[in-house]
């Protein structure tokens, strides 16, 4: 029913066991999907595996199977699995997780009022982005090549131009604060829900919008940078392949044998000029 | 996409307006499923509307449908909506509903550990009992007449064992307490998690186990009565047909029109001998 996708068992045994179950993708069920809910959580417990406090096994699981069904009646991932009790409910999970970190110290969970509030209607804002470019994009010609942005309708750029507003927005505060994560120089909960919404963000407006972050946002790159140098993110990320899978799924958009016979990449690299700028400037050593 | 379940206005129109949406029935995409988030959410959101604090809309919809997939991108029911926010995760809903409780000093979100840890896992106990004994059950004759429980084998029978010892700990605590609902006269989240699983566990075992809550439990049995005369629990709950089709879905069984084909019913009335216990002691009557 479940591949195990990786095992990492720090010596300890009176350490607690949690086994988180993740989304498959549609393209091959021993490959992670794009479910951002099972990344964040993925994040979360990754950081407490690193600094020694539990166990954790990730798992992979095709939801359409019988045998996921049955096991877990009806429960989406993520679900996580500590001895017999289910934690089925992201309320639950993070209950959890916000325990443990609090019983060993770990900061993950401080609050900032400032960072929520900047980050919470991005991924919303760019689900409407996507949902109205790519129907726009569906009486096009050719429906490989995406449509200018500058193209775009007004009532569609309104979308558009929220997004790098917002994204704007995020760069600043980060300039501002001149810290490695947004709340200083560790990963917290913001970085594990901002992160990997970042990085759809990019594939997605790369291979299916004609969208990219704009490069000028030197600071919010570097950020970028960091996700793609922070080993919670990059064990934790979808190939590009099953990410834009994920979203054609969703948008009923024609599937190319390009994305389902392909060897898995993941883009962890950033535009060249964008690289050159940080290092210009020196963000890259912080 | 979605079909307008309910409307409820009541006048005033700085209310915020909150939009639901649930999962359907499998059977009928007009009907509300049994998903039990989404009923969880519907009682909270219920008790808001009831005394004026907000209006809420309720939609079904069809998370097969092309329409929803490219609508959510991926989101699960329940979702919530308000103006141009989208909540897609249990923890924003919970959190947003949670605010508007606090703002109007609506005690919905009282905390009581000895209540949490009362009702925890008794569901997830539940459905260990259902998974093992359905499957016991598909080796025998008549797939229609469950098997008893007196003679199931004793890996099976734990399962039973520890989900009665869970329900008399409950009617204890409800005992002690003599109250109407689980921390005092009026209804909170504890109720609304706990009274849609325990009608789950009554309606599944009674058409699908062979399993009845024990008699016994007078004080569990009226509280289950309290939901059937609590009108977020009427409204949001679905229909016997739609409980049990969901759960034959998940475990692989057969369906058969008896529960397609039926006019929907509710079973919201108790035993009759369990129902003159009740009156004979007087608990109705508080």
């Amino acid at each position: 029913m479940a591949d195990a996708y990786q095992l990492q068992n720090g010596g300890g045994d009176k350490k607690p066991l949690l086994e988180l179950y993740v989304k498959a993708s549609g393209i091959d069920s021993r490959r992670i999907g794009a479910c951002l809910f099972c990344q964040e959580f993925w994040m979360e417990l990754y950081a407490l595996y690193e600094i020694g406090v539990a166990r954790v096994e990730v798992k992979t699981v095709n939801v359409n199977s019988e045998a996921f069904k049955k096991n877990f009646l009806g429960a989406q991932p993520p679900i996580m699995i500590e001895e017999d009790k289910q934690y089925t409910d992201n309320r639950d999970i993070e209950g959890r997780i916000f325990h443990l970190a609090k019983e060993y110290n770990v900061p993950l969970f401080e609050k900032d009022p400032a960072v929520e509030k900047r980050i919470e209607s991005l991924y919303r804002n760019f689900k409407l982005f996507v949902r109205a470019k790519t129907d726009f994009d569906k009486g096009k010609k050719d429906l490989q090549v995406p449509s200018d942005i500058e193209s775009l309708p007004a009532a569609i750029k309104i979308h558009y131009n929220r997004i790098v507003e917002q994204l704007a927005s995020i760069d600043q505060l980060l300039s501002d604060r001149q810290t490695r994560y947004l709340l200083g120089p560790s990963m917290t909960e913001y970085d594990c829900e901002l992160m990997p919404r970042l990085h759809h963000i990019r594939i997605i407006g790369q291979r299916l919008l004609g969208f990219d972050i704009p490069h000028s946002l030197t600071h919010l790159w570097n950020y970028v940078l960091t996700a793609y140098r922070t080993a919670a993110f990059i064990e934790s990320c979808p190939a590009d392949q099953d990410i834009l899978h994920h979203y054609k799924e969703q948008l009923n958009l024609f599937t190319n044998q390009r994305e389902t016979l392909q060897s898995p990449t993941k883009t962890h690299t950033l535009p060249e000029t964008v690289l050159d700028e940080i290092k210009r400037i020196g963000l890259d050593r912080k």
